[in-house]
């Protein structure tokens, strides 16, 4: 019924009950629940042609608040978003490295407690902390599963861990899929049934939402776009696959392909080592006509196009977001590539355009779906095969 | 209302209205259309321990048929459903071959009329046909947008004309789409939230069953597996795509490196010409030990493994059922590399097992898919983006 209220809001107690179909006493009770717990408020009341007007409910987007959390090796990204998904606050900070979660989880509730400080937010209005991570995930017990960027955090109970680090219940989700969802509230996707997000940081990922739902699976490890075979006699993956898209277009092949050539003295850039700083760097140059450049990106993109055509013939989806870090340093390229992939080999095209943008905000989109997803958790619980911290 | 009825039947009204939270008042009105048509009866009382025992409510299967068809180049399946899914007759005459639907589809509606007079059916329990199609297809207008093996079908209103030709209204659905919720039906896939059927006659597709649900995407084009890009760099496919799984892997793709083998020397096959009787020739022999025809069944089952580890990592499924003609004929073999990829290469193994399985019965699962699609579609339009011929 909240969620009702939110999208369809200014909403009458008569049309909750002509849209849902429960009786008027079971709208009566959740609504003064939901009133007491100052979810809700009352706004004003609705012309009518006639009879008494009706009071009509709306959300009260600031009653409650979210704290989402991007980690990753590069980054780690902080966003506290209310109940309208609107962003309240917002940092970025050095990312894991490689240091474990033993150093990094405290540093995180540290970070956390000083937004929190620095915001001015009511403590009581902070419903909890959704962490978006790297993937595989297991949602139910609260790890990481495989992070090949992380392997330290393999296994380790990172979501018990935050929450008793900083006293809020937390969530873990897999930052496609939080991005996914976060572009969803970012308003990118209004008016498509059926999206993915190609999500590429360290590592590929992919999340889907069906109906404003993220997909989730069997067990909430969906859209591994990074672990599709590109080639099926190629190479045995760290995953146990073989011929990966991991192992052809992840910023850090551009880059190792990028080293070879500066060696052979075709390539006059810059490099520090470091994979996103020189990812970037190559974007640039690529954007600038720098031939080799554009070679090493365009190879990255044709692979991904290969995957992304794959994802479109098996899920049928009417659009693809471009987020995380290398789409925010090169997504005008690999929109240009994936949308020719998708519009002259994709099935979908004798039915449908598939169309492909970049994200309206590529950095902070996961962080700002993993806000979302455990205030959904924590406020719609049987919305969700949730799982949360109760003990917090 | 009608589901709830047949699956959790017998059922009393308080019951339905405990799980469904609909007022009494709604449910009263929603059953007494339901005795009024006769698709539910009443079914005694139910124990009560005090007051008055509750009459019970339970689906009456006899009260409606579904006929279904599917139609491929090898062979035409139809087979008449009741409401429970039961199977009250079947029939396998002769494929499309190079025949188009000017001359097919008029002889399937003399194949329907003989059925239904061969099996004594009342005509007005028939709802309507349903048309399991090799895809893309066009289920909004009716047509099959591009079948490889069926050319002359191409935006053809096979929709249409069948409904025109019987008199029932009809569906079109993708035959792996029809596959998939066929196996629901005939219950091959108990207990399984989320899982795939991968249906290879002519051509590879796949369906996804979502909580009992097919999973449709924005166009009723998903599943596409025949068109997974196995190897990037690949000759381009008919699709348009490059290095497509059905360039690697089909049972023609089998057949055809038979003959070369032949031809060798090395394969002392008697081989037809006819696709479907020498791939069961080849399959048959694999399973006898011969050496080359192993080999050669192999290479298809590993270029398929590839693909169905991409779609579990992609939609993280619990189970995968192989249906179609081409697994009836071979699927033990299929059934081992499939389950020895996805046991070491699925990502999701690091969370759960992915279990493979031939259909209980391949041959027939399009056919009583669509029937049950028909059903849906006509008795619960609301529960389906359903679009019928409701001219015929």
């Amino acid at each position: 019924m909240l969620d009702l209220i939110r999208s369809a809001g200014p909403i009458s107690r008569v049309e909750v009950a002509e849209t849902t179909g429960l009786t008027q006493a079971t709208i009566s009770t959740v609504v003064r629940e939901l009133l007491d717990d100052g979810l809700v408020v009352e706004a004003g009341r609705a012309e009518s042609t006639g009879g008494k007007p009706r009071v009509r409910l709306e959300i009260n987007p600031a009653s409650r608040l979210g704290i989402g959390v991007n980690l990753s090796l590069e980054s780690i990204t902080y966003v506290v978003a209310n109940l309208a998904g609107t962003i309240v606050g917002r940092q970025r900070v050095a990312g894991a490295g490689s240091d474990g979660p033993i150093s990094v989880v405290p540093r995180m509730a540290a970070d956390i407690a000083s937004l929190i400080e620095r915001l001015g937010l009511d403590r009581d209005a902070i419903v909890g902390i959704g962490l978006a991570a790297p993937g595989p995930i297991d949602r139910e017990r609260g790890t990481i599963t495989m992070a090949p960027a992380l392997p330290d955090w393999n296994g380790f109970p990172v979501r018990s861990a935050l929450s008793t680090a900083t006293g809020y219940p937390c969530t873990l989700d897999n930052d496609a899929d939080a991005a996914a969802l976060g572009e969803y509230w970012l308003g990118a996707t209004e008016g498509h049934s059926v999206y993915a997000s190609i999500y590429m940081g360290t590592g590929i990922g992919s999340g889907i939402v069906i109906d404003g739902t993220i997909y989730r699976g069997a067990s909430s490890n969906v859209g591994e776009l990074g672990h599709l075979t590109v080639d099926a006699t190629g190479p045995v993956c760290t995953c146990g696959n073989r011929g990966c898209l991991e192992l052809y277009a992840t910023p850090a092949r551009v880059v190792e392909a990028a080293v070879l050539r500066a060696a052979e003295g075709e390539l006059s850039l810059s490099l520090t080592g470091d994979v996103a700083t020189d990812f970037a760097t190559i974007a640039t140059a690529a954007a600038h006509g720098d031939a080799v450049a554009t070679e090493l990106i365009e190879s990255s993109a044709q692979y991904l196009a290969a995957a992304v055509v794959s994802l479109a013939n098996l899920f049928d989806v009417e659009l693809i977001v471009l987020a995380g870090s290398a789409f925010a340093a090169a997504g005008a390229v690999y929109v240009r590539y994936l949308s020719d992939a998708l519009r002259t080999r994709a099935l979908a095209r004798l039915t449908h355009p598939v169309e492909v943008r970049a994200s309206v905000n590529g950095y902070d989109a996961a962080a700002i779906g993993a806000a979302t997803l455990v205030m959904q958790d924590r406020l719609s619980p049987r919305s969700l095969r949730a799982v949360t911290m109760t003990s917090a």
